[in-house]
């Protein structure tokens, strides 16, 4: 049977209404489960009402970015308006981008609203043991899971229904990614600001616990678990997975030339089979009296990866895809698990180099931190070799078709390496819900047994999220690459309307000194994007440890926990607030305006190396920097677990110290520069037309 | 006048026999300067006898190691030598590479004598003020600067006039290049693993004075600044030097098909005049009323950089050299120029942003180690962005003569920012003859003024290893990536030889994924050769750290300073030197080892995204590393001079741990990167006729 267009977005609606059911189903469940605790009750209500405060300023700086933007874009892409091809396809593109920044930020609204539901609800679900209060947190996240992966099929398939052209496609995940990129930036830094001040001024200076009401920053940090782990993620990952979807489906459409063509439609049909594989790995997910959480979390990971395969392959067999291409999607979904085993290995607390960590540790902070780093870099090794692998054989699978198939090869790849995205944010939306439902219990007072409950829960979450993002970074590598291809067939396109086809690209050569121009200056960008996000937590984290040094000294009777003494949590709240949304923009539009200044001075050949050095330096960047964060997180949960002295001791100090460092190495910085990566990426081919038009060289 | 090959070699012997008078003539005025403390006398006994029987000790093994790799080489190189082209090239390129690594070794034993002629003269000139000690201290570098270079030039003009194959001559540069990877990484590891024991057991745990006799380290400290900052930054710089002489030689080669065309008589020319021109320099280096030493350092750098300007235009307006090549050398100078003064903002205590960084140590060590990251990632860019620059205008100077003259354009900048290597090399050696000058000052019990002035001494030579490790990097950065043309030119010289002209290269194309598969591995090498090193240092330390607690428990009245009473120097440097050449092999053949695998696998296209790769984050982790620490450095001796808080309060407990952070950064993996680099750029060259007959792919 050959696959007809009917068939296929028949196929992709089907699983975006099941996806939708399923999770209208799992909210309605999470919602009914029992939230009686009155105290538990009103910290989560502060804890919405920050979240929920924080995400409508922070959006209002957005939509007006967001709008700016969409006016550029009207001006001047595809084309600039005055070359007279009309308005529609100006006006369509600032469509597009505008729906991307939209889904985006519903996808984080949706986080928002996931995790407040479930975080107060899993915590009293842990009074009755692990089982129960597994399957709240896991559900929770599975429900943004499901949306996230639904909303952009959805998006993807509108923006090809109702357009037609791939190019506007590239429009849409611009949007969503340029959304993500603040959001993620914005809500990285806030997160960070207050779980580092938290941590600092209270467990290591006043000695008292991770999440006791006294401290003054712990509802911004139940805060920023929410606005920055889940809000920052789900626009994240729905963006990553746009990308790789557009960058596929731009590569399909040059092969078939048309919408309807049998790549195309592959493309579709997988993304589809990705969702339906991702309910079915959700439905089984559960704890069992043979394994604990991370097992749990794992296993369905593992099913999710089986149906995809399998349901693949009957596709492929029924439709006449090609098998090299499923060759290749299923070479990446495979190098993805791997990435997430090598990745496990250098931050599991059950490994060995989280104990070393934490051995060194007993020797003083600087070992910590000087382990670290090194075990951070020697982490990158196997990913980037498997990216590089991976890359390699599924160009060689497309190319045993003909060498046009070569780049879609790659881009298959990356899409089977998100096929699994849906299961991955399920896992992903899991950790900061249990985690606030450990600050939770503490705060409401369920007891020593509940927070071990909530303590195993979060300690699976940090395990898991090394996995997944073992995958999201992997994924990002394979679909820039691919961006990279979509750059110079959309570059070539244009020359051949220009007249220039004369000049058309038949690769970018490295020894080439304006391509390399391009290759240094775009290496250093993620160094320097980095730098800013980082800067950013500390001065702020400065001025909230200030805060709550002040309140300690104001406030009466808040050291000593009298009953009725409450500190003034929304002070705290502010600060992260407002620093965060000084912080947000700078770093991100410096990443873009390096794209469009080395553009405008070098032409598409410099920026051909441009991509490739921020490639390179990106991924080995977020591979190290999200690597070494999980790697200390996890050797400070090692000593408190009471090895090399366990709290309290010199090496629990060091490794405090270790994890502070971290913290915005992997959740502020290391996962931003994913989607940093992708708008560079995505600028570069929209604004193609003009670099031709405009360089300087 | 046209350039004769006879009047350029006269120049160039010229400047050999001038650089060596001159050298003979500072280290008899060294040697004639006083030194009658007794006390001082012995300790710097200890120290001499300690680098010498670690060098013994470590060429002993690189002795083993160059006569494997010298056996290799005569079997394979440059063709296997059962390929019936005779053995005399096999010969010819064994003994050049073993030349390569005696010179280089030699470059190192003139380091520590020079040193331990210094060292002690310039404490006791110290006693009389600091124009005398100056004196002594930069004339002590300057004999192993002058030296160096001396012996440069003699080695490649020795290889040219006796071999007549500039191919040979990259086989020189390898023995130098692979021998200096050693004995970089051997000396950094020994040096930081006592330097980092020495601060955190001695001055952080026991409260004692940076060098008190008491520390069990202290000695071993001493010894490393010898056997890790002079003797490996002597064989680094003569390393660093020859490839790019060679590399410019191979370009040169190439455009004028014989040993002395214009071409190749420029870059000995130039060679020359740089050496006149550095003696130039270091005759005008004094101390006076108007400025410190840092100001007398930087000028005769200045000084040194306006003679080889002012020289090189004569020599091309006398000789008819190309004003196009003379210009790209100019601008690989001024950039260098630019780099060291944009590193020094990044560095020096005068600027904010140490300021920055000392003020953050005041909220916790985890602010002084995000602050100097963050810092050191910012770094990175001008950096980067010069050497983009410098490489994007040689190339497109050159190549206004032709395009065949581009790439020799960007080997001639790397000459031209090498050029002044002599003084650069001066003031590098300066820095830990002062260093050790001021620890015998205190251990000899010299008086606080004297103390002061070799402090005021030690700090300017910090601030200049700042802008000569910009001049440093920057110039590995244009040797590799002409280094990079070299050996497109070598492949394509062999592929004619081999008949398989069809195949030549025109360069690397970027998104083949056999060259990017080439680029992800690359870029993950410095990585883990950083990761490696650091790792030994981290080890080590500890085993010392044990050592020293040992001692104080253990030898009774040593920590009240009982007279007669001394701790057993020998024991630290024993575990020092074990370490050391433990580790030293390991990450130096990680780099080599993966060079084969890939070129073995992907081939020469391969190997091309491999060395860009390779240089790309190279250069990135070189620049933050090396910035960072030095950053950390200089913050902690900011807080020591009073400001925030000053000794002993939380701001310098910080700030000390940042600076031990640093210091594996900054003195053992930050420098041999520069080396590693150039090591596998070396090797994909000499191995590229066996990468073209035997790859799989």
């Amino acid at each position: 049977m050959q696959a007809s267009a009917g068939i296929v977005y028949t196929l992709v609606t089907l699983a975006i209404v099941l996806a939708i059911v399923y999770a209208v189903y799992l909210a309605v469940w999470v919602k009914q489960q029992k939230n009686e605790n009155k105290t538990i009750e009103r910290i989560a209500g502060l804890i919405r009402s920050g979240a929920n405060t924080f995400m409508r300023k922070e959006y209002a700086i957005l939509a007006i970015f967001a709008l700016v933007v969409g006016g550029l874009i009207f001006l001047f892409l595809p084309e600039p308006i005055w070359h007279g091809h009309g308005i529609t396809p100006n006006l369509n593109m600032m469509l597009c981008y505008l729906a991307g920044a939209i889904f985006s930020a519903i996808a984080g609204k949706i986080g928002i609203f996931v995790a407040s539901l479930a975080n107060a609800r899993c915590a009293e679900a842990a009074t009755h043991g692990i089982k129960p209060a597994f399957l709240v947190g896991f559900r929770g996240g599975a429900v943004m899971g499901l949306i996230v992966v639904a909303s952009c099929l959805l998006g993807v398939m509108g923006v090809m229904l109702l357009v037609g052209d791939p190019s506007m496609l590239l429009g849409f995940s611009f949007g969503a990614s340029s959304l993500a990129l603040f959001a993620k930036a914005g809500g990285g830094i806030f997160t960070k600001t207050a779980d580092v001040s938290a941590d600092l001024a209270g467990k290591v200076e006043l000695g008292i616990p991770e999440d006791d009401p006294r401290n003054p920053a712990v509802i911004a940090d139940n805060v920023g678990d929410n606005v920055g782990d889940v809000a920052g993620m789900g626009a994240d990952l729905f963006d990553s997975n746009v990308a790789s979807m557009a960058a596929a489906i731009v590569m399909a459409f040059v092969l078939d030339g048309h919408m309807t063509g049998t790549n195309v439609l592959m493309v579709f049909c997988y993304a589809a089979l990705g969702l339906i594989s991702s309910i079915v790995g959700i439905f089984t997910a559960k704890v069992t009296d043979n394994g604990g959480p991370t097992r749990a979390l794992n296993n369905s990971t593992y099913v999710t990866t089986g149906v995809f395969l399998v349901l693949t392959a009957l596709a492929t067999l029924l439709f006449g895809f090609r098998w090299e291409i499923w060759g290749a999607s299923a070479v990446g979904l495979l190098v993805g698990v791997i990435i997430g085993l090598t990745t496990n290995y250098f931050t599991d607390d059950n490994a060995p180099i989280v104990k070393k960590v934490a051995h060194a540790s007993k020797s003083g902070p600087a070992f910590t931190i000087l382990s670290g780093v090194s075990y951070g870099f020697l982490s990158v090794l196997p990913a980037m070799v498997g990216i590089a692998v991976s890359a390699l054989v599924a160009y060689n699978l497309g190319g045993l078709i003909g060498p046009e198939y070569s780049m879609f090869g790659i881009s298959m790849a990356a899409v089977g390496m998100l096929s699994i995205v849906g299961m991955i944010i399920s896992n992903d939306a899991y950790g900061p819900i249990v985690d606030n439902a450990r600050g939770l219990a503490e705060m409401g007072g369920l007891g020593e047994e509940t927070i071990r409950v909530a303590d195993e829960l979060d300690s699976a979450g940090n395990t898991v999220k090394a996995v997944t993002k073992g995958f999201a970074i992997g994924a990002a590598g394979l679909t820039v690459i691919s961006l990279l291809g979509a750059f110079m067939s959309e570059v070539n396109v244009k020359l051949e309307e220009m007249g220039r086809a004369a000049e058309k690209l038949v690769g970018f050569n490295l020894i080439d000194p304006t391509v390399f121009f391009g290759i240094l200056v775009g290496a250093a960008i993620p160094a320097v994007f980095s730098a800013m996000l980082i800067l950013g937590v500390d001065k702020n984290a400065q001025r909230m440890i200030a805060e709550i040094h002040r309140q300690f000294r104001e406030i009466k009777g808040l050291a000593q926990g009298e009953p009725g003494v409450e500190p003034e949590y929304n002070k705290c709240i502010d600060i992260a607030t407002t620093g965060a949304l000084k912080e947000l923009i700078p770093a991100g539009l410096v990443a873009i305006v390096a794209t469009l200044v080395v553009g405008f001075i070098g032409g598409v050949d410099a920026i051909g190396g441009f991509l490739l050095g921020n490639i390179v330096t990106g991924l080995l960047l977020a591979l190290f920097m999200s690597n070494a964060g999980g790697l200390w997180d996890n050797a400070k949960k090692y000593v408190e677990s009471g090895n090399e002295g366990g709290k309290g001791s010199e090496a629990h100090k060091s490794a405090v110290i270790g994890d502070t460092v971290g913290d915005p190495f992997k959740d502020t910085a290391g996962p931003s520069i994913n989607t940093q990566i992708t708008v560079v990426s995505l600028v570069a081919s929209l604004m193609a037309t003009l670099f031709l038009r405009f360089s300087i060289f």
